[in-house]
């Protein structure tokens, strides 16, 4: 199968799945006692700083929907885009299982801004009113967009002024820092991000995500939180031994950048395909674009990808750590001959 | 680290660890829809009947939570040993993830019984009373028996006589079905079992459970409540990919019956050192037994095992399909030392 | 105090409070059993037909959720208009006592139409979204709109073609039968709604709503449900007997036809006062207006109720079963010199 | 109808009564910021101490479900007797509207003591068990007897030194009161009780139950809470003024005090018949007996009560503050005549 559809298709990165292999061997403690867990905790610490509590967990929507929970009562909502990972593809689990009232803002490009949330912070101290508690970013966002630093900033100011947390959704937090060309400090605690949900498996694992609790003063009780919600993996040295390979001679670094820079090749390439846009700027790894709905047909005989929108035929592509210039190439090549048979 | 504190503490079997090297080339599609996956899953209905539906989860808290909510009402209730996995080793997952309520059933030995539950079944129709709606009964105990096939046959027919399911958390079946010389089918699905969270890692696996709903008129909805619980996996390849390896040429089987023999070893060696009493039958790879509290002191220096019961000093000895006889044999010969030197 | 802040301020219809004191002597059975709330049920059944079932509770909120919940699974979605008092008034009740996603749709007058739901209804039959499954309209809405029959009957074969329920949040319908000269039955069963939230309360009882189910198919297992849900109140005789004396001899219209005649007065007679505006149409017994801030605050000083929006500075005032026509002109004379003044 | 069943089966005393119709006329604010609620506040006040925080409720299971999950995580457990309410009447609402686990500990007349407690604690720190937070007592209990002042201090400085909250069920805490010939602050604030569920309904009261949180550290977020939890009561004036007319001079006193004494006249005077015995000393408003089942029968003609244990025929006898000496006393001669007939 040839994948333009989404990371997820892609395997794991040799060296994630050497350090499987060499995980294996002996008897560890289970539960994240072993030592190949403890020492990567440490890593993750000196990339996010010393205070930081970090908890693996094996799906991006449990590093989303525990994060929020742990820093939530029933009665607080959490504030995110309408486009939102957790508003639209987590099937209702932070409202089921976290217990959490989501208030999801409009947004055009899915990014919030302070001047876009406030209308929606709702009526504070009224007992009838959930009472907003976080705002959850997804950087980059769902429909590929980043948000600057100085735009998390603002949002982190805007948040802790009213006595708000900022959760991020750093499922491909990889991607945004490799294109802004800033470590995943500067993204976070820097910027005073309170939590994030730190992702490893899109970009080069093979299930591996973490809860970072980067405000010290947030997050008690978690370890009962992520056991009682299903998520203490026994045998924890197979997701800690991929993530210690992940942040190894920066291979988080060189995946995210090859997944960029073929998202922009593969943009680049197309869009000179009379009938094929571009839809917005390629900030990361995902494309948008439309081409004739016949065109689309034929390319997906072949290939794999999503009709995003299917009022408007909104295609979306992705490309991942794995893919090659060769991949890009044969896939606009084959695209052009689509679009020029219609 | 030496352990016999759990099969949890071993790794992967090399099989199960080759699998996933051999899953990894080449894009797949996500979330279960890829032809590992799919193949997995006829696998497993080869042992456990075509009717069965089958769904992977990371963890076997996952698949006992899953599979008892996906059954059940809030007002229902679950019937359980006192000892069992879901009342005292989920840290409350069952409530406050499955939204239900447990009724734990005094046992001597793990295992319930029609007449022991009988008193438990409350009040029927009354609209104070949670209604009982499982029995859930673990094979092998949580202390280390088995039930007879004829045994379960019994609760079945006790369950379904008063319209309830039988759930039976399998995180060791395998351990069980070797022990008694039967089959998956044999001690499941023969015997009108009605769903089955069934328990790939502790046997040679590294994360790897499923649920498997038996009687085909339950379950409905899973998918949707699996993504909802954080447990659908995006690269399910690696976990379907493990239990194809582990069901291939009884792989399962050598395992387990390694890991049983290796515990009989343990028991009737150890059982002959004067100071050291194995209690009650080794009936799979789990050995209780008692010896001084020093002895136990000098012993946990080299070795990781279990203070069961502090009260009387009863210890947990594990073994896995990775124990060998001279790992036995060594541990049994510092014991000796241990104890003599008290 | 004088209040056009809520129907809510009001005390109980003398026939209702009479209706307490007659229930009140001697022993009868507890929760439900009593021959007064068995004789409400039928006399409810006169007016929702006799397939309709019906279960008391004491909150408009525990009515919307215990009903909803009743029917959804926890991966299923209710689709609501953004300004419903599930999405905003209700705390997060049906998220986190419910387990429902709720999907507001955004809307100009509080109304849903199919044209306005289609685009909330996600994906259907894909994993990874909530599937939805109730749509939720509030008759009259929460900004004193009504739907038409008409309207109403169109969003339930909207619904049932898609194999989706209609609940209506009828906290306020006696209102609604008032104004559009219609019997419940004409408004509800007769439409297709399949499940009601009936209010008693803020027209002329202490505390007493209902869920009733009007479609047979649902709603089993409701009794659990709603003693689980701590709304089984053990001497029941006290919320049916409210309702029985409350739809006897045209009680509840008589009321309902009082207020929305005060809202019309209060409307009409407002409206004439120059600098105060009269907000949209005054359908049932609620007005919204706008006048000078600084007359509303002199007006406060002798009455209360609510700057509904404190934006524009819209004010929302209501009228119930009790108040008189010399309360509004009382209102609308001191109104008419609170602006004068400014 | 004449019960001997429930004090839930009697109606509200003249004084209640009488309250709600002085509570009606007029406006007054809603959901609790009325003059009659405010008031009632001070009034519990005086009664508990100026610390405690006082929320009216509608149920006692409301009372006992919300005061317990206010104060726990979802991964903390509740203690309770085995014979709890909580445990046995609520239909589970503990653990699905609470997210808490209950640890039934067996008792044999229905108390609790710090040795019977001991070896349920679990495992304190062991992130697979649910963390013990609070121990729940009922007084006087479900079976009808009482805790001695000192027990219940025994209770609280056990849990205290455990940092354990005790939570006491006071459904008909007023006829425990009248037996030890205490106060409410006697028996709760001065003996550390941290929070109570104030029961009205069964000792005159239609619908009037409160959680106390008596201890000011615990408790914060509760009206969210409430109104979250579907309790939050719109005219609230009808609730506390029930509980106001109730404290006043004494009623609540003689209420209890009325019912224990009817209890014991019955217990003495049926005690007498040969055929009949009183088992268990009758400490409050409840008596259990046993007599041949065919003079049961042939009694449950005329009277409604409960054969409470169908295996050895235990029957339950409640009195009320209703119930009067001639109706003990026909009460009985039925009773002899039943049984000589038999």
């Amino acid at each position: 199968m040839r994948s333009f559809a989404s990371d997820n298709n892609s395997g794991a990165h040799p060296a994630v799945m050497q350090a499987l292999v060499d995980a294996n061997p002996g008897d560890m403690k289970a539960y994240g006692d072993d030592e190949i867990s403890i020492h990567t905790d440490e890593v993750l610490k000196e990339y996010f700083g010393s205070q930081a509590r970090i908890h693996y967990v094996t799906t991006g929507t449990a590093a989303n929907v525990l994060g929020l929970r742990a820093v939530t009562h029933t009665y607080n909502s959490v504030i995110c885009s309408d486009v939102a990972h957790i508003n639209t593809d987590e099937c209702g689990a932070p409202e089921a299982f976290g217990g959490i009232k989501l208030v999801p803002v409009p947004t055009e490009n899915g990014k919030l801004t302070p001047r876009a949330i406030a209308p929606y912070l709702g009526h504070i101290g009224f007992v009838h009113a959930s009472q907003p508690k976080v705002i959850s970013i997804t950087q980059p966002t769902e429909v590929g967009t980043l948000y600057s630093l100085k735009e998390i900033e603002d949002i982190c100011q805007f948040a802790h002024d009213r006595d708000l947390l900022v959760h991020m959704d750093g499922a491909r937090i990889a991607n945004a820092c490799a294109a802004l060309d800033c470590s995943f400090f500067d993204m976070t605690t820097a910027l005073d991000v309170d939590l994030l949900s730190f992702g490893g498996t899109k970009n080069g694992c093979i299930m591996s995500e973490a809860v970072l609790f980067l405000n010290p003063d947030i997050g008690s009780g978690f370890p009962y939180l992520r056991k009682q919600a299903m998520q203490l993996v026994s045998k924890m040295r197979f997701v800690s031994a991929q993530l210690q390979a992940y942040l190894k001679d920066d291979l988080w670094l060189k995946n995210a950048s090859n997944a960029n820079a073929m998202a922009r090749r593969l943009a680049e390439k197309a869009g000179q395909i009379p009938g094929v846009t571009i839809k917005g700027s390629v900030d990361c790894n995902a494309v948008f674009a439309t081409m004739p709905p016949a065109a689309t047909e034929i390319l997906l005989e072949k290939y794999y990808f999503y009709v995003w929108d299917e009022h408007d035929h909104t295609l979306r592509w992705m490309t991942s750590w794995a893919t090659t210039e060769e991949m890009v190439d044969e896939f606009v090549e084959d695209m052009r001959k689509a679009v020029e048979s219609c």
